[in-house]
């Protein structure tokens, strides 16, 4: 079955991560949903550099559906991201999302999300480095490109409690590759065959 | 004073290579504006993977601006590249911008509007593996991650006929610090003072 992933959409936002993020998991057989969290426009947010990206839908229809997603993810972008954590109702789904046991992921600045949430607390975490003096007290902090931590198994499915954090724009190829890699497997062939086309750097 | 960047942008785009490179352009400076070449829905370009991206003008509106932009960047996506090359008015933009001697870059598929163009014939070029058929007859088709061809100095003002060209979103952070090097020199500190915030890949 099709997984899904949850990712939420914020005035601010850090438009690199945001998109990229969606593209990956997209090609990589994942439905997307975008949902908007109070746009100043409800036809789209407007990123921490000015660029326009469109939601498909928003935290609002969502309600009664929040808790199908198999995959939540939150991304950066300070005022995006610290906007999101002001937000009961983003709270209310991630702690859920939490409960059941699901695996949530964060890039960038996106872990501001998790700490308000109350989730997680003392375990590892990455985010972007300019904002690392806000998570050193209440994590296990690495600065590491991305951190997977959790009772990690082989499959998606079965991956109860597992976190993933990423630093920024620049890990967000290898913040969604992370994903695939934590259900298809590490080397898998529905990975390696995403691979030639998007021509990724050497180091991914 | 602020180098200013022309961005196409069509239905069908590759999201990925066009979001990032207009954001990293903008991140080093740029004023980077977005024309809308012939969108089915006047708000937004479609992309490859369904991601809409918004456009801050359209080419329509440019008629009497386009000469005076430093820098064309022709992203990728198969169908929105041969939609650029089958535009008389993109073409023709295209090819006064080569004949003022002025930076034109093309990334992914979008080496397909230079050939369109009839410019830059014989010479060194790049684009993604998949359409790399396309192109081995009329250019010096290379393998590199970015190629440059042209008259390189060290200054993008100085820089007559120089064209640079890359293979897909996986290089689109290269491509754009390839663009802004050629400007500012590698290892500017104005590059420097960017990456980190970035967290970009070490082969970058």
């Amino acid at each position: 079955m099709t997984k899904k992933v949850l990712q939420f959409l914020a005035d601010g936002n850090e438009e690199v991560g945001t998109l990229i993020s969606a593209n990956v998991l997209s090609r990589g057989g994942y439905e997307v949903t975008v949902a908007a969290v109070g746009l100043n426009d409800s036809r789209w947010a407007v990123g921490s550099k000015g660029q326009k990206t469109v939601p498909t839908t928003t935290i609002e229809m969502l309600a009664e559906t929040a808790h199908s997603f198999d995959i939540i993810l939150v991304p950066g972008g300070v005022v995006a991201s610290r906007y999101l954590a002001s937000r009961q109702d983003v709270l209310e789904i991630v702690r859920r999302h939490y409960d059941a046991g699901k695996l949530s992921t964060f890039l960038c600045a996106g872990p501001y999300v998790a700490k308000a949430a109350g989730i997680h607390i003392g375990k590892k975490l990455t985010s972007n480095p300019f904002v690392e003096a806000d998570f050193v007290k209440d994590y296990n902090y690495q600065q590491d490109r991305v951190v997977v931590d959790g009772n990690m198994v082989t499959s998606l499915q079965a991956l109860p409690f597992v976190y993933l954090y990423s630093r920024g724009p620049g890990t967000a190829f290898e913040f969604s590759f992370a994903i695939l890699e934590l259900d298809y497997g590490k080397g898998s062939e529905k990975i390696e065959k995403m691979k030639p086309g998007m021509v990724l750097p050497p180091s991914i």
